[in-house]
């Protein structure tokens, strides 16, 4: 059967029915297929359905079933269900799974997959599940376990997988091949063989492609990448991922504060870890936090994105009571009223333009001190540029509306000094977080409109109290 | 010397400077070194600073000079210059800079790196400078590429290397690792031999772990993987990432139309396509164009930008006619004017919320037809539960602002109000982009804006004139 991203002959498709729709999301039909063998407690059914699915489909299986048919499907498949398809769904619907799965069932399924799927499944439960689970399982495993799920959430050490191939300096590569054909139990995966002396000091790494185009005669000393890019296993995960997407790796050895091997990085954990950051960046610039999921409760949910919106209550009061500050203006003006809103959002919009810039180039570390200026400068311009072009377009509708071209000259300047704001804050606020240490995705927005609200405000109200003498 | 993603001895630098500073940003003085070689035009000594880093260090670098030092660079380099590096650079700055160059360097450059890159280079210039190029190449590697440049961007033949290991099904592991030990011109890095028919049909796969793993007299047809997943050349390039994300691959086949081998995708490429694609989301949802980079001109980003800006200007006249309605109303009780961007700003705040997620869960196709309802209750039910707590608290707030408790009731229904629509249309508007086709992160924004503009004026201004009688 092959998979095409593109188009899916339904006769090659699992069963009779077509898994994925032609956009690639999981058939309705077949959803209800699962379900129905689940509610007749049909085992051989179930296996033919969901046997040979990739853990990853199985994953959104498990995601689409009700919430009470997720332990009965792992329930019935028994030995045939692959606990790395876990890895694959949303952290709430694994924890509440694992909780009320029996740990001997857990600890088994877990014992049988990768190391780095193993952490990546139990790191979520709360302590006491964790132990439960772990108990059940045997000493070299647990210790192994234990020894990952040791090191912080979101490091190196947290991500590696501690099943790897390692190899003296002193082997020949035909040593090496027949090695890895006559031994049991080796990872599943594996894209480079390491070398270790015998403290299992990292001496260097030798990628698969090498390794087959030597000689059988060569030592593996000879044809090792003496450099090979390693990573702390204390080291961030995301730093990780840069080292990966900047030198095109697919695996890198993990390395302890001796030097020694303790584990292995796979690019496929790295995929995973660059979509998480995108999306964290991405959900912090719309005031969501990282870890909310589309199956959370709507009570969870609430409360997750309620602070947000209290912090964004205290600051449209902010601005609420720059606008307090001329309610005499208003009143002999009501037009100002009406136009105030757009001289404050457009500054907001202008200066969300640069601070998204600003964001995402600071997250892929494309600014430093050598182009830091440079971009405050562009921005300030581009600010200065676009606020002129639309205070005219501005100003003449504005002074057209309320036939007061002296209200569309003043509408338009206080335009053009809030553009000019939006842009150099919209970039100066996200390189001070940064600098602060603190995280310019989360925090910009709020400052920015801040500053975007109060400023519009105060320049079109202030310059209309002023000129118009009113107040 | 190890390249750790934590720390980076000073001492294992290349040169006598650190070529990135502690938070892997490109160190200022390394980028003036160079500077200064590039203006003395000492080649030894550019050799030196240059010569061993990695092309991806290199494009860092290209793009830290000033404009006039890149093509004088390349050129001080020669042949040490690998043109790789200019995979790594913003499209700007590579366009600019094959510009300048002589069309027979980049010909020479192009011809020796891998033909991914080779495309990845040419695919940004206009059709003119493209085939100068492409006509200072011998004739077998100028076909490649043109079959390559043919498929149309942002698919899969685009992102496609041309170069892969193939073997017929009858050859014996043996002979498969004596072939590539003796077989000069391999591509540089491949993780699986592709197993092909006479007519290059693809037959399966045989990831090297597998080949390593066999005895050395096992045919690869026994050991092949008949249903490896493949993309086809015309598929879009976010579906083949989505499948190597789904799939954890490291490589896959690109099959022409006639099921055919043509190609091999890397997942470096996927990586960068999947960081791309990311990318292209959180700056439609800021109202930025996809293509543009923090090297771009004042000008281009300004042109670039104007548009989105003109589109919210004329939503924002929108809003402000419906404050236009009530100017008799605001007249009476200026209170109102104060107060009312608050409502509408909360609604926008809570509507950005609700959009970002589902902006995000339909990128990666969390949204199907079998959760699609639920998460529309979900977000309306988390609007209603945010608004009360919220109009509580704003209620309190204005009323004891203005004394008067009975505004305070007016702004907090006016808020639950508003804060439903948020909820509701934060979802509701991308499932509609999305269902016609278009794309969700680019116009939600704008939509989503002004129906809490408009619902958030309408609801506070005209519940406050039909509860006090105005206007």
């Amino acid at each position: 059967m092959t998979a095409d991203a593109e188009t899916r002959d339904p006769e090659e498709a699992p069963a009779e029915t077509a898994f994925r729709d032609e956009e690639g999301r999981l058939s309705h039909a077949f959803v209800g297929m699962v379900a129905a063998a689940i509610a007749a407690g049909d085992e051989a059914r179930l296996k033919e359905l969901v046997g040979d699915l990739h853990e990853s489909d199985v994953g959104d299986l498990i995601e689409a079933l009700e919430h009470d048919d997720r332990p009965k499907l792992i329930g019935l498949l028994g030995k045939a269900f692959d606990f790395t398809a876990l890895t694959e769904v949303d952290e709430t619907v694994r924890v509440q799974l694992l909780e009320e799965l029996p740990p001997e069932t857990v600890a088994e399924g877990v014992r049988l997959i990768d190391s780095d799927d193993a952490v990546y499944i139990l790191e979520d439960l709360d302590e006491v599940d964790r132990t439960r689970i772990l108990d059940q399982m045997p000493g070299a495993d647990r210790v192994a376990l234990t020894r990952s799920l040791d090191f912080p959430e979101e490091t190196a050490g947290r991500r590696m997988q501690t099943e790897f191939v390692a190899a003296p300096p002193f082997w020949t590569v035909g040593h090496v091949i027949d090695y890895l054909a006559d031994t049991p139990g080796l990872p599943d995966t594996f894209y480079e063989i390491f070398v270790v002396d015998p403290a299992y000091k990292l001496l260097g790494a030798a990628p698969l492609d090498k390794l087959l185009r030597a000689r059988r005669t060569s030592l593996l000393s000879d044809i090792l990448d003496e450099d090979p890019r390693t990573v702390r296993a204390t080291a961030d995960q995301e730093e990780a991922a840069r080292m990966f997407e900047r030198y095109n790796l697919v695996s890198a050895a993990v390395l302890d504060d001796a030097d020694r091997l303790v584990g292995v990085l796979m690019v496929d954990d790295i995929l995973d870890v660059i979509e998480e950051e995108a999306d964290e960046d991405l959900r912090a610039l719309g005031g969501v936090t990282g870890d909310e999921e589309i199956s959370d409760t709507v009570l969870y949910t609430a409360r997750s994105r309620i602070p947000w919106l209290v912090v964004n209550l205290c600051t449209a009061f902010l601005s609420a009571s720059v606008i307090g500050l001329f309610e005499a203006t208003i009143e002999h003006m009501v037009a100002l009223a009406v136009l105030m809103p757009i001289v404050a959002s457009m500054g907001g919009n202008a200066g969300t333009q640069a601070m998204t810039v600003a964001v995402r180039a600071l997250a892929t570390r494309e600014i430093g001190g050598h182009n830091a200026r440079r971009l405050v400068r562009r921005e300030a311009l581009v600010g200065l540029a676009n606020g002129s072009v639309l205070a005219v377009l501005l100003g003449l509708a504005a002074g057209g509306w309320f036939l007061n071209p002296q209200l569309g000259v003043i509408i338009a300047t206080a335009m053009v000094v809030n553009m000019l704001c939006a842009g150099l804050f919209g970039i100066l606020i996200p390189l001070a977080l940064d600098r602060l240490k603190a995280d310019p995705a989360v925090a910009s927005g709020v400052f920015l409109t801040t500053v975007t609200d109060t400023v519009g405000f105060f320049s079109f109200l202030g310059l209309a109290t002023w000129w118009f003498g009113l107040g």
